[in-house]
C-alpha cells in the first residue's frame, strides 16, 4: 500500500472500521434488542453507513478519483448516523466510529 | 421486491446489468488484450463503474433515500466509462450498458 | 459478456436475482413486519444468502476458478434460507428466488 | 463489537487488512508494471483473494455460522495468492498479508 498517502491510508482504516462497527452492531445489539433499534428508518440507515463505508475505501484502494464523491457522501451518512444512534443510546461505539469516519471523510473530498 | 416501484426495479436491473458488464469486460477482454485496455486510468474506470452501480444497486435495495446520491454519482461514472469504451473501441456491450444505466440513475436521482 | 458460457450467464443472473430479492425482502418486508421476522438467526440468515449471492456472481464475472467453491457454498446457503422463509411463511417469491439460484449453483459447482 | 471475540475480532482485521493490501496492489502496483504482473490468471487471483477476504469479514461481522466456510475458502485462496505473489517477486507485503490471513481464517474455520 506504499502508493497511498498517508492520509488516504488513515482514511481506508477509518472506513473499514466504521463499516466493522455499523455492521456488527446492527447485526448484532440491534436485532438482539428489537424495539427502536429494528426501527426501520434506522436500521436502514446503519446499513447504508456500513456500505457507503465499504465502497468508499474501495474507491481509495482501487486508486479512482471519484473517491472524492463516495468519501464526500460518505461522511454526511455518517454524521447522520451517528446522531441517529446518539438519539435512539447505548451505541457510544457506532457514534465515534461514525464521527472519525465523517471527519477524515470530509477531508479526502476536499 | 413488490415494496419497490417499478421505475425502481428496473434501474436495479439496469445497474446490476452494468455492473456485471464492466467487470466481465474488465477481467475478461481487458486483461487479454492488454495495452490501451490495462492501461492505469481506463481499467480504473471500469472497475470504479462497476462498484459504483453495485453499491447504487444496494442503496435502492435497502431502501435508503440516500440512493438518490449514489445514484447521482453513478450516472455521472457510467458516462464517463462509456466515453473511454468508446475512446479504446471494441466494447460496444460495455458503452450500451453504461447509457442505459446512466439514463436510468440519473431518473432516480432526481 | 461473451466470455462467459451461457451456463455461467444463467446462474450469474439467478445469484444476482436471488441476491436481490432476499436483500430487499428482509430490509422492507421483515423489518417492516418485526416479530419472527427480525429473529436474529432469520433475519442473519437472510442477509448471508445476499451476500453469499453477491460474492458468488463476481466471483464469476471476474472468470476465477475459485467460483467452483463459492456457488457451493452459495447453493448451500440458499437452499437454507428457503427452507427458513417456508418456515416463517409469507416470503414465496424469495423461496423459490433461493431454490432457483441453488440449483444453478450447484451445477456450476460440480 | 463487544459481541465479538477476540479471535474472531483479530480474524476480522487481518481479512480487511489483506483485502486492502491486495486490491492497492494489483490496481497500483500490477496494473503500472504491466508484463507478468497484469497476467491473467495472476491478476484474477490477486481480485478473488480480495473478494474472498472481503466476503469473509462481512460472514463473521454479521454473526453468520456459515463464516467457517467462507474463512475456509478464504485461506485456501490467499495461501494460493501468496504462492503466486512470491513467483512473480517484488510484492512481499502482500504474500505477508496473505499467510497472516491464511492462518488466522484457518483457526476460525476449524
Amino acid at each position: 500500500m506504499h502508493h497511498l498517502s498517508p492520509e488516504m491510508k488513515s482514511c481506508i482504516d477509518e472506513c473499514l472500521h466504521c463499516y466493522s462497527v455499523c455492521l456488527s452492531t446492527a447485526m448484532g445489539h440491534c436485532l438482539e434488542l428489537g424495539g427502536k433499534h429494528t426501527e426501520k428508518q434506522h436500521f436502514t440507515l446503519m446499513m447504508a453507513c456500513a456500505e457507503i463505508c465499504r465502497t468508499s475505501a474501495h474507491f481509495m484502494l482501487i486508486g479512482s478519483e471519484h473517491h472524492k464523491h463516495t468519501c464526500g457522501e460518505c461522511a454526511e451518512i455518517c454524521n447522520e448516523c451517528a446522531d441517529d444512534c446518539e438519539r435512539i443510546g447505548d451505541m457510544q461505539e457506532c457514534v465515534e466510529a461514525c464521527r472519525r469516519c465523517a471527519e477524515s471523510c470530509r477531508e479526502m473530498a476536499a
